[in-house]
């Protein structure tokens, strides 16, 4: 299978690299980077010094569509709506780190995202992969929508509730709490060293784009349309995204009852852990690895649950969620090349 | 103004004698602490080195009420309330750190600490020593219950629109972020670096301690009993604290008029900073210094305030507060050796 | 190939288990930790969940040795001198991750490690498991003395020149940093996050154990005795070795000259990457992988050179290094199970 | 005294502006950016909300000699020497914490840092402003060339040894660790936060711009020209130099006799602590303040030094050293406004 890669640079473009060179089924073939053209790549990763002997190239994606079986894009919004067009869909499926293809109404992507979408006339086909929940529709897919980092970890702690009626869907509240990785690897003052470390704070606060796409989501799983606050914040770590949601229960519940509906979504997925009873998710736990660790508490003070969920933002997160639809995609089966073990410390 | 410190060996211990050092009206002269009798202080605390030449002594309060005009306990919960008595409160002012006369109600202290309170005859006359809130009960108190460091980060935030009738009180959930220098100098494996750092996660999920603190203080400003959602998160920094909580709107209301509310009840302030518009609080803002920075975010989509809080967790949650609330004991201008710079990076 | 861990609750070991999880030959069958025995390992380390299910046993070493073919010890110093007997070396290979077997002279060892050595027969027969150096030996040996992380960064650095006698083996001095992890995982207060966090420190100045290690091996490369400065730092990370060596030069040497000969000793060895002109190791680029990234700075002006190395001392300088022994032990392919590419960030 | 910053959004000027905060003789009366003009102090430093009112100004020297005793120049190497005229020097007292003015010979200037000096006029009158060693010469200086980080903690720490003749010269190899705020304020990609953190790395290796400055001044000490070896490296943590230097003994000599030789030149300096014996510097315990903390270790086994130094690079390397200048200028107490006790943890 050979792949090519359009944003290579980026920490997502890196962590492809990273597993697919572990994927047994997988060649790269083409490493795009328009900051970086003409450049070794192992010069701009150094981790990759003689693992990866190619050479950055351009983004043309009508050329690489020739060349490859898929191209995953990692590119800023907008991108890869404004390069793929049908031709290029015949002969190449397209999995999309961006959030172009992700939300199904248009005109909440252009309010949310403050762009004119590209190719508007693709939305429709394309499949939200979240691989948990929409895994019979990925496979005859020619766009895969991958999930954002912070929606990826907010969708998966929170449907199983909503899903099955136990929590006010409009009560939902999720905290989330996010790795610098997240923020990109442009220079930019505010994620300095020295600006991001011995620091936490809010940003975009009741305005994050993630916002819609799991209002979205949830919808679908509620049967209603939601609103739900979302605060993302950020943390002096490199990875990571831990998500705290709070949401009112529609009914009295016992923790085994609770329990058991987890058990039951996610009791056979291969990368979702439901931990134990008390044991709350952190990200050290999940470190370059594909898992979501997922777990809640019932505070019957207030009426509340409290559901909490850990991913490593740069795999479950972006390239090892990619690549999980990627062999969803090919009749692989869906871990392969995702097994790695989490690292600690 | 002579001044003991029992536990001067944690790190509110040490943030203590640092802001004591530059405070010119008092002097230091009983450092106690169990752990390192009989030790030189600049060997536990080699910033001391040169400054302090004091050797540590044991925690006899009878003993320290005849040599100073005021006692400072930062040490785990239960102990003053076990060394206090009437005769040595007549000789000498306490404020204690720890919890033990924070919460009027002893049997809550009692459920939430799981401990038998030793001397609740004192709880009642005990001032709670929010300086910005309870400023006029502090002169003439014998106890003053100095607020936790969470408290104190979420009740300021807060306050005002509860106090105001703004909104909910039940509908309040704080998501709070904390350094780790909150968890003590004790030599526990989840405290050591390799644990800590890249990792963050929540603790005390609906059972953390200060919960009823909060509740308490919260619950005079509205005039009526609240029941909130409070979790604490371990953040991979040294200081700070970080507030980010919600609540229900009673009404429907402007930037402009919430912002006058802050400013009614914070613009004569000198340790509270009300921010401009649209700029989140951050830790790294406020580090070493005694300030609280506040913003507030109203979203209408969803008909909640985001109300956001940041300080430093050894300085206004700690030793900062401690020495305004000895200055208002003192008739001390209240600002008396807390007028640091904050420190960045 | 049955594998037993003694001492599988350390750093070490739990790299040990990562490691071994994704080596297709290996399968753990015992995890010895005297701390936790009985304790389920998933619960000490949490990453593990649903990987491992096992209990933690004690460290009885000659019932261990029945049931499997090679037992890893990471323990603290003197442990596996204390168990290890001639009836278990004639049933099972030791790979030895302390220091008990890696000096030769045993006044030495007892010198600087202030322990008796309770076997000294079995010193001579240990094989010193650096494996680019002393691949040949290792295959047939019982007891392999798994090198130091200061020591194999430190040794592999310097190695080529000194053997070809380029420098002067009396002029070295070796200035390191570690990461964190180094220290292990006891409850220590100078391990603490907020004693580490923010701040570097020299240890163990002109005294650390590991000085003598890199004295042999480097003097039985240079064919004399060679006495050397080692001076050990800690360094705010979680991984990570960076050995920054100096030494006097023996002759005008050009870049060139000295290339050829790093590449002479390493340009076929899968786990050293001696890197492109300028380019200076950082212990980032090798994070999570076996990898040791050389390079080295001829500066005229002083007729000395800088030699550096950077490689992750739980991975090459631990437990990656023991999995390389095992292979050469038991006739695997050297690479086997070893070839994580490198996690940035 | 009026007092104009030029550079003032950088690091060192901030900590320019918390100092001079609380110094009671200084008004800042001009802040000079060129990057952020007519954009309010505040709103680039937070940390200065409701503390510093003004707004940034441009670098026009010329003007503000009108308006000021002293200019503290925080910029860029270069800036400096193309604004100041004899004009200006017959106004205003100047500190330059740029090297323009450090190097006597201007050959070995433009050599080590690229660039052509634009006014080599006024060198030989600078004095260089290292006030434990030149303080009789800067009171009656016009400019006063403010040593740099590393070469403020290598001189101090080196010095007394070199001058008395206790070690060879050119036998010093200094391996340097810095904190991050040292790089500067400028949006580059190494910088980033996911780039500095976990990580450690040598750079500038026999090439960096501050080993002629060390040279020179250890050179004056010794009565010969010294050429030495200098390797800085890039630590993950905001604030701190540890300077670890190794040096060849003269001759035989005791703890004894070097402790007394330090306590003879430091003893009553009330910046320099040297540390009891074993104890090594440490950056933390000198964070915030303007202390230079040191220590030696002799190793009899090589027949070497190991001299050890500690400090802020933004204080003792930096603003901290040009306010003490500043007081040796107008015959202020040195220690005006720089008694901050280190803040830790």
């Amino acid at each position: 299978m050979k792949v090519g890669i359009i944003g290579a640079t980026g920490y997502a473009g890196n962590e492809l690299v990273r597993l697919l060179l572990q994927h047994k089924e997988a060649e790269i073939v083409w490493l795009g980077s328009r900051s970086y053209i003409d450049k070794k790549y192992a010069e701009v990763y150094q981790n990759m010094f003689r693992l990866v002997d190619a050479t950055c190239l351009d983004d043309n994606m009508e050329a690489l569509a020739e060349e490859v079986d898929v191209i995953f894009t990692a590119t800023p919004q907008g991108l890869c709506a404004s390069l793929v067009n049908e031709e290029i869909l015949q002969k190449v499926k397209i999995i999309d780190l961006s959030a172009d293809f992700r939300i199904k109404d248009v005109s909440v992507y252009e309010q949310w995202y403050g762009i004119t979408h590209q190719s508007p006339q693709f939305i429709e086909e394309a499949v939200y992969g979240l691989c948990e929940i929409n895994r019979d529709k990925v496979p005859g897919a020619r766009i895969v929508a991958n999930p954002g980092c912070y929606t990826t970890c907010s969708i998966l702690t929170i449907y199983p509730l909503v899903k099955e009626g136990l929590i006010d869907g409009n009560s939902i509240i999720i905290d989330a709490k996010s790795g610098t990785s997240g923020a990109g690897r442009g220079a930019k003052v505010p994620n300095l060293f020295c600006e991001v470390n011995e620091n936490i704070k809010a940003y975009g606060v009741a305005t994050h784009r993630h916002t819609p796409e799991i209002e979205e989501q949830l919808g679908y799983a509620a049967g209603y349309p939601i609103t739900l606050s979302f605060t993302p914040h950020l943390v002096p770590m490199n990875r990571g995204i831990l998500v705290t949601s709070y949401a009112t229960l529609q009914k009295e519940v016992t923790y085994e009852e609770v329990k058991a509906i987890y058990d039951r979504y996610y009791g056979n997925e291969t990368f979702i852990r439901v931990l134990e009873q008390n044991v709350c998710p952190e990200t050290r736990w999940v470190e370059g690895s594909n898992y979501v660790d997922i777990n809640f508490k019932i505070d019957p003070r207030t009426n509340r649950i409290i559901m909490m969920g850990a991913l490593d933002n740069l795999v479950k997160g972006a390239a090892g969620q990619a690549v999980q639809n990627m062999n969803l995609l090919f009749g692989l089966p869906e871990e392969t090349g995702l097994m790695q073990v989490p690292m600690f410390p």
